[in-house]
C-alpha cells in the first residue's frame, strides 16, 4: 500500500474492497474498477483529460433535475441502456422486443378510458391508436395497464416545456389505459414525431464532438404490465423515418417498426368526423408469460 | 442499426462515432465505449442495478458545489485519481514522487513570507515546517512557489466549514510561498492528523457498503512550481500514522513519509519561546527538469 505503482494500484483496490459483506455489490464493483483502469491505461489518460471529465460529469449532474435527466441521456447515446435492456429482457422470439425506457416517463401519468383523447391539447396531426394485448400463445390479455407517452410535433415531451406552462395544462401527450376483455385498447392521440433528444447540454456538446446527431426516430412509448406476463417496456416506430438507421440511442429493432396510415379527412374509426387528415396505427403486443423460457 | 442485439451494441455505438474528427477523442471514446459495455456483459448489469447507479451518479452531481467536490472523491476512491497521476508522472528515481491533488486545492490562496504563520488561526499543536528545493543534480532551485495546504486537529479544511465561518475567516491552513536564494523555506503551521474524507455523501456510502473506511493519513500537500522544472503535486505523509497502509485514496508513497518530530515546550527553531510542546518536520524536495529523461 504504500509503494503502489501504476501496476499495483488495480490491485491495491481490490484489496481494499476485500472485506465487502455484500457479494452481488463486491462482484460489480471488482468489474467496475478493473475495466475503468483498463480503460485508463489502455488510453494512458492524462491529468487533463481527467479533470475534462471530472468537470463534465459535473455539468451533467448540475443540469439533471426532476425534470431532466442527463445521466440517463449519457447512458443512452453510449449505448449502456439499449445494452442492459436488451440483456435483460431475452424472450421466445414471437414475444415483442423491449427497447430502452428513455427519460421522460412521468409516474401518475392520467387515467384514460379506451377511445379518449390522450393528447389533452399537445399539438399534432390527429392519430388513432388501436391495437391487442395478446400471450405468447395467441390468448387475449384482459385489464392490462398501459402506460403511453409521446412528443408532441415539435419534438417535445409536455415535461420539456416551462414550470409555468406545465401548472396551467399537465400531462400532454400521455395517460394510462386498461385493455377490454378480449385483449383490445384504442385511444387518440397525435402523430409522433422525430425529434433530438434534449441537447443544449454536456451531452448534446458529446455528440457534436463525436460527429453525432442527436435524433431518435418518430416512436410511442409504451409500458405494458399485466397479471402472469413479463412486464415490458418498449416503442413502436413509425416506419419511412429517416432516423431509423441512425437513432441516437440505438433503440430501433426492425420488429417494433409499423406503418402510420395516412387518411384524408373524413369519418375516423371512431366515428368522428374529421376536417384534416388524420392517421391510424394498429399493433398487437405479444407478452411473455412470468416464468416461460427465455 | 435496426436489429442491434447485446452482442452487436458495441459495434453500432463504435460506427456511430466513425465521423469524429477529433483523433485523440476517438481514441479516448472508443475505448471507454468498450470498456463500459465489457463490465456491463462481464457483471450481466441488471436493470434494477442501473437505476441505481443512474441516482447514485446524480446524487453525487448535487452535491457537488464550488466547495465539495464529490466526483473527485469518487474517482479518488476508485484509485483512478492516483492511477492518472502515477502514469503520467514518472521520473528518475531521485526525483520527489507526486501523489493525488485531493479536492480542497484552492486558487488564489494568501501569500506569505518565509517565516509566518500559514495556519492563521487554524486548531492544531503548533509545528515549524523547513525544507529545501532542489534540482536533479542537487542544485538549489530558488524562487520557487510553494502552495501548502493541509488540514486542521479537526480533520477538516477550512473550505469544509460553513459559508459564514468562511466569511469571517477565510483561507485558514493554506498559503503561497516562494523559496529563497539558497532553495530554502521555512514556515510555521499546525500539526498534521488523521482525518476522514467527506463521507456523508454517496462516495461515504459506497465505502462504507465495500467495507472501506474513509481514513486518511496525516499529511501536508504541496505543489511546488519552478521555472525550467516539472510541476510537482505531493503531500508529505506522517510517520507512524495507522492510515500508512490503508489510505482511502491510495496516495502513500514510502518516499514521502517523513517524521514529525515532537518537542516539549521552548525555544522554537524560528527563535519563539514556546508554551506547549510543538513539531518540526524537515524535507527536501527534488524537481525533474523539464525536459529530462524518465
Ligand atoms: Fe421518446
Ligand atoms: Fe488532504
Amino acid at each position: 500500500m504504500r509503494n503502489i505503482s501504476e501496476d499495483t494500484i488495480t490491485q491495491a483496490v481490490l484489496a481494499a474492497m476485500s472485506g465487502c459483506k455484500n457479494d452481488r455489490l463486491h462482484t460489480v464493483m471488482i468489474s467496475l474498477v478493473q475495466h475503468l483502469h483498463s480503460f485508463a491505461r489502455e488510453v494512458k489518460l492524462t491529468e487533463s483529460e481527467w479533470t475534462y471529465a471530472i468537470n463534465f460529469l459535473t455539468e451533467v449532474g448540475h443540469i439533471t433535475d426532476d425534470k431532466r435527466q442527463e445521466f440517463i441521456l449519457l447512458s443512452d447515446t453510449l449505448g449502456l441502456s439499449m445494452l442492459t435492456t436488451t440483456q435483460n429482457n431475452s424472450k421466445p422470439p414471437t414475444c415483442t422486443e423491449t427497447t430502452v425506457l428513455g427519460p421522460f416517463f412521468v409516474e401518475g401519468s392520467p387515467d384514460y378510458e379506451n377511445g379518449e383523447d390522450i393528447s389533452n391539447g399537445a399539438a399534432g396531426l390527429p392519430c388513432f391508436v388501436t391495437g391487442h394485448v395478446r400471450g405468447l400463445h395467441g390468448e387475449a390479455v384482459p385489464n392490462a395497464t398501459l402506460e403511453v407517452w409521446q412528443s408532441d410535433e415539435d419534438g417535445n415531451y409536455d415535461v420539456q416545456y416551462a414550470a409555468k406552462q406545465q401548472a396551467e395544462v399537465k400531462h400532454q401527450g400521455r395517460g394510462r389505459l386498461r385493455t377490454l376483455a378480449d385483449g383490445r385498447f384504442h385511444f387518440r392521440s397525435i402523430l409522433a414525431e422525430a425529434y433530438p433528444i434534449p441537447h443544449d447540454g454536456p451531452v448534446g456538446r458529446m455528440l457534436e464532438a463525436l460527429g453525432r446527431h442527436p435524433w431518435r426516430p418518430a416512436h410511442l412509448h409504451f409500458w405494458i404490465n399485466a397479471a402472469g406476463y413479463e412486464p415490458l417496456i418498449t416503442h413502436i416506430f413509425r416506419n419511412g423515418d429517416k432516423y431509423l438507421d441512425s437513432d441516437a440511442v440505438f433503440g430501433v429493432r426492425s420488429t417494433l417498426v409499423a406503418d402510420w396510415i395516412e387518411h384524408p379527412a373524413g369519418v375516423a374509426p371512431d366515428g368522428t368526423l374529421m376536417d384534416t387528415p388524420f392517421y391510424t396505427l394498429d399493433y398487437e403486443f405479444v407478452l411473455n408469460p412470468v416464468g416461460a423460457a427465455s
